[in-house]
């Protein structure tokens, strides 16, 4: 894809080369990875191909981007990313569920993420609602559940499970897919395509940020400058996708370019032209670098993935 | 339909009489359906028709048992109803959800729920779907919301969320109805139609009744006997339900008389006889009251309850 350039400052810049992303990455998403193994119910346990089901989508290749960017949040308030490990399971479990469904053929009609076949096409329809209905209800017992909540003060627990399920709900990531879906074939303005990025995945993206500044116990200024981060980097990670759908490689990408289009989906290039969306993008980057002024160098991770995220080839 | 007896103990026939259950369930209801007013998202907030379709079904003339069962045992070990509302209206959109589900075409494909169309006629099976998300999303953002909450120990808030949770998630409700469809046509045991009917619809009733005790401040002893009690009671509702599937009255139920058979769902009066599963109903009846022994006058509610599960014609 043709690659687009920031303005960073030349600390930044220093900052982010004396990091690496890629082992970052790695090393969070391999955290993620065991822990999911550990609190996804075996496969099998009763129903066995109901919990394969569930299995078979959460390990299909997901980037863990919800999930690293809690750990990241956690440790820009000083805290480990041990810390928030179940919590980040919960966020991937909501976020699998969500692709489960909208995958449905009632909804997007997709036989094929990441290269692999959707849940439907090997479960069948009725398992891939009833598999996706589970992960959303296990996010929440894991998100409850004693053992892993055994350092966090039970206040916290209750404040983090109410912030998840609103983000995740009709407030939140649910109604941007509503939105997102009525408003298919249809002309719409730059507040609705707005409404309906930080909704459907902006949603999801600040609330794992603001949980994992929550669970490693940052104040209120924290968690506010936390929330300028996640609103910023939400909205440009969307705008990134569309920008992708463009132009991305699709063999990278594990998708069709230009299945937004040819499905009459709005998108910000669609809406504001290639150029202004990549500016716009940038500019969220920006503003999201700009609002972790107030953390130290534990806040690099945050740092690179925002910078990441727009630049992102897939 | 025809009735059969159940044999009680004078003094249970005694405090029977003297307790008016029709006057009791109607009190309930109202007071559930006045906090499902308050606690379900306006009609009129955005996405518009995404909270209409999750107020149609969860208005659609439901008996409220979960919520009733709830706040009977909140009363039986010395708590008042107003202090689990909130947590029968999440029971209830637990419920809600799972029957917009069950109802879709790649389930169980019904038109109808007690006279009226079901949501996916009515509103298109993508938003059925995403309705059904978002009232079992916003069941568990009411578990934990800081307003209903406001004099429960932040502890027993997390708890009574793990608990909703485990028993709504894969190896509760949705195991069941996984279960249940996996069999549909086969020839099943009866441990097998058991782990079915205290799965899927015995696994919500249990969990409304802990967590009335629980929120009302029940001791260890309380929710040992009000798991008795519910376990029973779970079990003899869906029994009386496959008989009222095969002797019931079609209008008083509102759907079909036949509709297991046809479907090839295995039942109790088909895999026992009818007269078997009668006397099912009426052991697990008495085992419940047995159950309540502990308890003195203020448990009477759970005791008519118990009674009118397995004699309801409706």
């Amino acid at each position: 894809m043709a690659a687009w350039s920031l303005s960073l400052s030349p600390t930044v810049v220093r900052i982010m080369a004396e990091f690496d992303l890629q082992a970052y990455l790695t090393q969070h998403t391999e955290l993620v990875d065991a822990a999911l193994q550990t609190w996804l119910p075996a496969g099998d346990l009763l129903p066995g191909r109901l919990h394969e089901a569930m299995r078979y989508s959460v390990f299909a290749g997901g980037k863990r981007l919800r999930p690293v960017l809690m750990m990241a949040a956690a440790e820009a308030v000083g805290g480990r990313p041990e810390q928030v490990q179940h919590a980040a399971c919960a966020m991937e479990m909501l976020h699998t569920y969500s692709l489960i469904h909208d995958d449905l053929p009632a909804m997007d009609n997709d036989d094929y993420r990441r290269g692999r076949l959707t849940s439907h096409k090997v479960y069948g329809e009725a398992m891939a609602i009833l598999a996706g209905d589970a992960l959303l209800t296990e996010a929440f017992r894991l998100l409850a559940d004693p053992r892993a909540n055994a350092t966090v003060p039970p206040a916290t627990t209750a404040r983090v499970i109410e912030l998840v399920a609103r983000y995740a709900g009709s407030r939140g990531m649910v109604g941007g897919q509503v939105v997102d879906m009525e408003s298919e074939g249809k002309t719409i303005d730059q507040p609705t395509l707005e409404y309906i990025h930080t909704h459907k995945t902006g949603a999801l993206i600040l609330a794992s940020i603001q949980v994992g500044g929550l669970l490693a116990g940052g104040d209120d200024d924290d968690l506010q400058a936390l929330t300028r981060y996640g609103e910023a980097v939400g909205l440009a990670f969307q705008i990134a996708d569309d920008i992708l759908d463009v132009v991305g490689d699709q063999a990278a990408l594990g998708k069709q370019v230009g299945a937004d289009q040819a499905r009459g989906k709005a998108t910000y290039p669609a809406l504001i032209g290639l150029d202004a969306a990549r500016q716009r993008a940038d500019e969220l980057c920006l503003l999201a670098l700009d609002s972790l002024s107030r953390f130290g160098i534990e806040s690099d991770p945050l740092r690179q993935i925002a910078r990441y995220i727009v630049k992102r080839t897939s």
